[in-house]
């Protein structure tokens, strides 16, 4: 019953397999050996045109980097209040960009409110060099709470973004996992939308460590052999991570694993749903569920052995709970079985 | 024959083993599981003392933070003038120190001259702010190009550190490699010599990604945690670097294969001396064999197959090389079987 | 009728003077004169204690440096949502930092709420790397808007940072506008009630540039001289900084001169409170009056000479305004006459 | 009998005139004065074309902002190694493009030997990453021992830097004496001969802090707005060094002054030389003269009042000199009597 967060997980099987055959042999390092070549024609065809993709240790990095390859002195950025790059990177992005800023832009369910967007930016006039200058825009999808953004809303922001001449960054940590839950395909939900750059995770989605920026426009990424590499984020054997790739983009493998989280998620939310104990903090269509319960009954679940995490609550929330309760966050993967969460709802009662 | 650097080699079969098995099962992210404790008892028994340990992504990482960890404003760091830090990290050294600099210091055989240090260090005197302020002093062990220093000549070094209060870092990409040349424990090498923080690579010993900074001293590493999460290199899923080092570590698997390694260089540098084609740079002691030869006898041997790089001719050397002679780089590693070696001396004849 | 900003009027003729007497002869560069050190000791009477001394180029600078000095990996500020830090400085703290963030705290007044402000710090639990660690607190006194806090409100927040180990730093570029409104003592207002680092500005009130940074601590500000100087804040002429603040420290002048701000500021109140076409934002009592009218009477004033800026409505105040209502800022200084406050009534009526 | 350096030196008379003229009245903040746009256009009619100038506080400031403008990530600037910027900013170049590299190029006399410079550019081939990349050449003019490039030996250095594609940017604290020197305009000794940026020294020359950074590409200096401000650099009372600049280039007092201080250095290069007691180290044609003599001399012409440093001996006079020599650095300006250089060369014999 790990419901912690989708890094609890191990690696599938399939890409474990994938991962032991590739031990052996000899293979030019730093990235130059013919199956990195090889991945990267896989990234082409699943985004449907050239773009570059670039390997980084961590989803930090993929975020960091995004916004140093086009960052401006006195920088900012725009993305959610609650995004992973504000609230969990301890400070990295602005590291990275030698202190642009992460300017924090509200709207509900996770999502940035275009017009707080517009509003927000419309703070830092172009020529005002006291304030800072705009330098990009980055959305979260699927969201740090569980939504997704429709197309049409992507849509929205990137239009805005790029009215004010602004690249639009998808932190995609959950990329598939958006991905299935919109049924739609990586282009379609990327560049196609105005979406410039990818942090393109397969970490949380049982992989081991599998992040890649993918940049739909190569000219975007001109100095980014370079950044990587000065951030220390060029690992020498590299078809290690390009096999973990090939694995898990072979045969639809990533996105069945995906569908599988966001289905166990579902299940939980049902069984939630029906239980009187608790109830869900708000709707979610991906692999994470959050509900308000008592701090009794969340004690009771640990005590069974349960494992997950309680959550800020959202001040839009504040008013509608009583004093005991919390929120919590369930977070499914491709290991969960639907035993783990029947098991669950059955503590819970 | 495939000598061009040790990472083009792949994983060793029991570590691959080992990190297959790892891949089923939940345990806590972010460097809080069990098997991170457990590898942190580890490193603690093979340092004879408590060190506090971090895995990061790579060499390059692990040099970088440890510099990050002991800077100071304007800081300077002295090394070998052909340090890795300043001939192939792209600045990483000087980004994560925000502009700390990188004294080159010379010395033969890829090693720095006591003296020079001393002279080096001298033109900052403490109080004179215009030229910036020492930081730490920096040694390659194996060096870059093959030999190694002996006890003494590191005790010298730390010594002259310790005198002007310095921090003395050892960049240990091929660690391994120098302890079973010199016949000495971790310890030894280390903090008894006066070493405080060491990158302890695997990665190049057959490991497919794994690289550990260890304080000798974890005072010194306070910030660590920080200093690396900022720094985008705290792998989320770190059982997986961890059970590297688990297979790394246990029966003495590493240094069978640094000794593996070596004596294949061994094995090389014999033949090699033996032929009348080639003669040798220089005398090593490692994994790495560097030989003049005539350019068409590197063309015929690259024909056969042969994989190496050329390397840049040291000063030294210039004056002692025919017009159509180089210099190349021959690095072995633990899958080098006597096969290559002799067939390599074949083909050269 | 100039009310743009403080940074508009000119040099005091006493400063202006001073300055001309000290263009002969020669003096060491670099503050190693005799009169940068005399300058210090007058700092160690004003402070009634021994403080560090460094004189920097802009209000800016004082402010960045002062947060570089005591700065922490993933490091985060806690100041007014207001601060000029955050508002005005196009990313110049966070720069100088190397990417700490400046976490925008709300208050009323523009002054720091405690209760606010603990509630901040505590988003910031000690061991929790992901979102960063705390490392200092700033107030800005005389605050952006006119206010000021009181000796108790300063300590209310001293007490907080205290408690969580953090250093108080405070923004004074209007340092003697509030000293006299308060009718305290350097002493008082700073450390003897919990303020670590001031950023003591002269610019505004009368000089033409000198901006100093006072560590009450000067162990906190041992390594600043490198800092300063990395930072290209290091003047080589400073005798001609210091002079400045000699003029400036002598005879009271600089209390004099903000005492005469202030009363200018309380002329215009008084007449503002007076008229029927306009209103008072709010309440203050330094050098700086914001009020409300129509746009049509604002532009009636430019019209008639009144030169001054418009100001961002706060959302407090939003309701309580009409559609054509503007907040403008009127900004007295030493160099204001009377007559130019009464000319503006007049116009006004 | 001063020669410690020329920032020893006050401020010319007319220049102390023209600051105390200015100080009265209001005028814009932040550069956009009237004052500051006219001095704008006293730069472009200097170099003959549009140009855009920026005024910062130090001259290692526009040293640094100018690689700062032009950096790329990983990137590599190439100096003489006796640079300012490499000997005396305590790393403030290398902060201000967040760890750029200055690559210190060898030469006579001071200056970047051509043939060196292609040599160095060559150890970083254009999609070698592990090196970094070239991104400006940076030439010091007057440079730092009193020797100046000629026209033909600018051209050298520019074309090699254009050859890469790098900029090139001329540290000109010491231009006028440069200028004067050569008998050259400023747009010959520029971007006629190839040099995009510049540090338009004037402190050294009699201002009390009066640095311009001169980009004769306004395009290349698009960012500067921004970069300044968030660099701390923007002074808020503009129109105070705006009036320095004003009185500086008004009716050729720059450059009297500076041929004065060379007239003056010229007197002193000549008494020297008919002295038996010392020996120039080099010739020089600047307001610099460097000459070694015994240290029992040197005693004695400080015991009588003589101010000078001590200079580092260059390897190619180390072979030259005797146990008890020295190098010592005696620097005039516009400040220098015929008499102090008398008096000086009385006391030495």
């Amino acid at each position: 019953m790990i419901f912690a967060s989708d890094n609890w997980a191990g690696v599938h099987p399939t890409i474990a397999r994938r991962l032991s055959e590739e031990s052996g042999g000899f293979a030019a390092a730093y990235g130059s050996s013919e199956l990195d070549r090889k991945i990267e024609q896989q990234f082409n065809k699943l985004f449907e045109r050239e773009v570059a993709v670039f390997f980084v240790a961590t989803g930090t990095a993929a975020n960091s980097l995004a916004l140093a390859a086009v960052n401006r002195p006195g920088g900012v950025a725009f993305c959610h209040r609650e995004a992973h790059m504000i609230e969990d990177e301890c400070g990295a992005p602005e590291f990275f960009t030698h202190g642009a800023r992460l300017a924090p832009v509200d709207g509900e369910y996770g999502k940035i409110d275009p017009e707080k967007l517009e509003a927000e930016i419309a703070r830092f006039p172009p020529d005002f060099i006291h304030a800072g200058q705009p330098m990009a825009v980055s959305v979260t999808q699927a969201t740090e709470i569980g939504t997704v953004y429709s197309l049409d809303e992507i849509s929205e922001i990137t239009s805005i973004a790029k009215s004010h001449g602004l690249p639009v960054h998808m932190d995609g940590a959950r990329f598939a996992n958006a991905l299935v839950a919109l049924d739609l395909t990586a282009a379609e939900m990327t560049w196609k939308a105005g979406v410039d750059i990818i942090s393109f995770g397969a970490t949380k989605n049982a992989c081991w460590c599998a992040e890649a920026m993918v940049f739909t426009d190569p000219d975007m990424a001109r100095d980014l052999p370079f950044i990587r590499k000065r951030a220390a984020q060029l690992f020498s054997k590299t078809r290690f991570i390009a096999c973990q790739f090939d694995a898990y983009l072979q045969d639809y493998l990533w996105l069945d694993m995906a569908r599988h989280a966001n289905d166990m998620a579902k299940r939980l939310r049902n069984g939630l749903t029906a239980s009187k104990h608790v109830r869900l903090g708000w709707e979610t269509v991906t692999n994470e569920v959050f509900c308000i319960l008592d701090k009794t009954v969340a004690e009771n679940l640990k005590h069974h052995g349960a494992v997950f995490h309680e959550w800020n609550m959202p001040r839009s929330l504040q008013n509608q709970v009583l004093h005991n309760e919390i929120l919590i966050r369930l977070v499914t993967n491709f290991a969960t079985q639907s035993e783990h969460v029947d098991q669950f709802l059955d503590v819970l009662g």
